[in-house]
């Protein structure tokens, strides 16, 4: 394999370079091959690499990138008016072949909007879509879409399945169960455009489909990958995390509503506080863009130093197992 | 106010009248003025009663009802060719005036187009919704629709939200803030649907409209009332309690992961099983079917006698609050 080089999104997320630089830097310390590109505002990225001893400056490039696509900017604003953004100039840095793969925590519908547009589809596919792993009492679960795309017909469902079995086998599953979303597991149920997909799901060759599955046979691992549209995967997903961080509050309430229940506490709390890493995952981990003629990771905007850690190792998995070529190759025998 | 009487339909739910039956006595007990109606197959339900000493006839009374609606009846089926099941006998009990409240634990799909059949919307409602008490960090939230209706439209998502907010008024929640469910709070994000219904909803007086609240903020307790459609509601309550479940796994795994992990799980555990009730809110409360002319109270299928006496509970507290007459008055003041 060449050496992975990876291009950064130095100004995106909540905490923006304060948080990218060192995460990076620590990286490039825990990988000794790996090349990072750093894009954005030079001046303070350099002053913030500065603060770190013994850096390794052969393996770590400031591209400078003078605009910043904010949380709040539309898509479109994104593509026309900020041609010189750090998201756009790390995603054209993949795009020349300078880098393997981009990085961003910044605003989602920009990085998809943006990703399309600068990297484009691979042949077939409509719409690229956000993959996640999921944990479950089985023990993950690929989940897309995650909010790319809201609006969803049964053929972009049908082509999500497609990418997240090959995304699944390529991070280690074997013979993937690919599952679809529904309000109940009989033929039925569903809206129109999840029964159309089921339907054109059925007739797949070589897709390991093995029907519905409902909200709570996620968790109990039923499949390897579900799939469903942008809206209803952000949602699960944004509640998901909602409900574990109330848990998590609750449980250490629970531990401090007496003297007696505040000394198991002391000792349960350390044992508790292991879980709440494992119950949000996208924070932690990242999620792919997948689709695209080349590897983009978003982290998640509230990660902190671990969180983008996690994303570029998993951009790193995903450019040892050339991610895009492998759909590519799947993606001519499967669709339609 | 009247005497309650309440008709169940005993053959619904996973355990049907073996658990139905214990529930209803237990409530006769606990309430000294509610009557039953037990309806479904007579010489089955009256074998299980004569299993209780002390029962109180005179408040509770067998109707028979020879068919089932099973769990994989299509709506359709269950309203043309089965005239005398016990869900429909249930429904035509409140029709007649015989009853102020039908609860049921069997099919969602065919309980809804039943109840619409039998006791119709109330004027202005294109749809009855399904709603339940979702907790939140800072109490509860009124989530709804839960499953009912899984192609909305923006007219429908308004709908919702004014009938939503009257039930949470009814249920003790002064001006609830209203929300719509979206995948992000600034007002480009969501689907076309949400769209719109935000644009209904900023119109409407006398409704505390907030804007949109994503999955986590809905655990936040950011709203009162949250609005989505029957689809996504469906997930989220789904997704949940599988979450909900796999984390008091988790949490009992984990303190038996070694010994002294037991020792503190041993003290721990009767504190976090105080948790697990709290969180599967559909399946300890049930939920309610709003928009009807009646009141028709879901019972989760897999509840046991303490999930179906809570529904019971629910049921008398909206006739106590004459919770359709209330509806009526607010629609006409808020329906376009």
């Amino acid at each position: 394999m060449s050496v992975p080089i990876i291009a950064i999104d130095a100004m995106g997320g909540d905490f923006g370079p304060h948080c990218i630089v060192p995460a990076c830097i620590s990286c490039l310390a825990e990988y000794p091959s790996l090349h990072l590109v750093l894009v954005g505002q030079s001046e303070l990225i350099e002053s913030l690499i500065a603060r770190h001893s013994g850096v390794d400056r052969a393996r770590l490039r400031v591209e400078h990138a003078d605009e910043i696509i904010g949380m709040s900017d539309q898509p479109a604003q994104a593509l026309r008016s900020k041609p010189g953004s750090s998201m756009r100039v790390s995603l054209e840095l993949v795009r020349d072949g300078v880098a393997q793969a981009c990085v961003s925590a910044g605003n989602t519908g920009a990085l998809m909007a943006l990703s399309r547009h600068v990297l484009k589809t691979l042949p077939g596919i409509d719409r690229p879509a956000m993959i996640a792993a999921v944990p479950t009492q089985a023990g993950f679960c690929h989940l897309l879409d995650l909010g790319a795309n809201v609006d969803c017909s049964a053929e972009h469902l049908y082509q999500f399945a497609v990418m997240g079995s090959v995304a699944a086998e390529v991070l280690g599953a074997a013979r993937p169960r690919v599952a679809l979303l529904n309000v109940g597991t009989e033929d039925i149920k569903g809206n129109q455009q999840v029964k159309l997909a089921a339907s054109l799901l059925q007739q797949a060759e070589g897709l390991n489909y093995i029907g519905f599955v409902e909200g709570d046979g996620l968790y109990r691992g039923e499949a390897d990958v579900v799939v469903c549209d942008g809206f209803v995967g952000n949602v699960l997903l944004k509640s998901s995390e909602g409900l574990a961080v109330m848990i998590a509050g609750r449980i250490e309430a629970l531990f401090n509503s007496s003297l007696v229940a505040r000394m198991v506490g002391l000792l349960a709390l350390p044992l508790l506080r292991r879980l709440r890493g494992e119950l949000t995952p996208a924070k932690h981990n990242g999620a792919s863009l997948v689709g695209l003629q080349g590897i983009v990771l978003k982290s998640h905007g509230a990660a902190g130093q671990e969180g983008f850690k996690s994303a570029i190792r998993r951009a790193l998995r995903e450019i040892e197992e050339d991610l895009p070529r492998r759909l590519q190759g799947r993606l001519d025998k499967h669709l339609l």
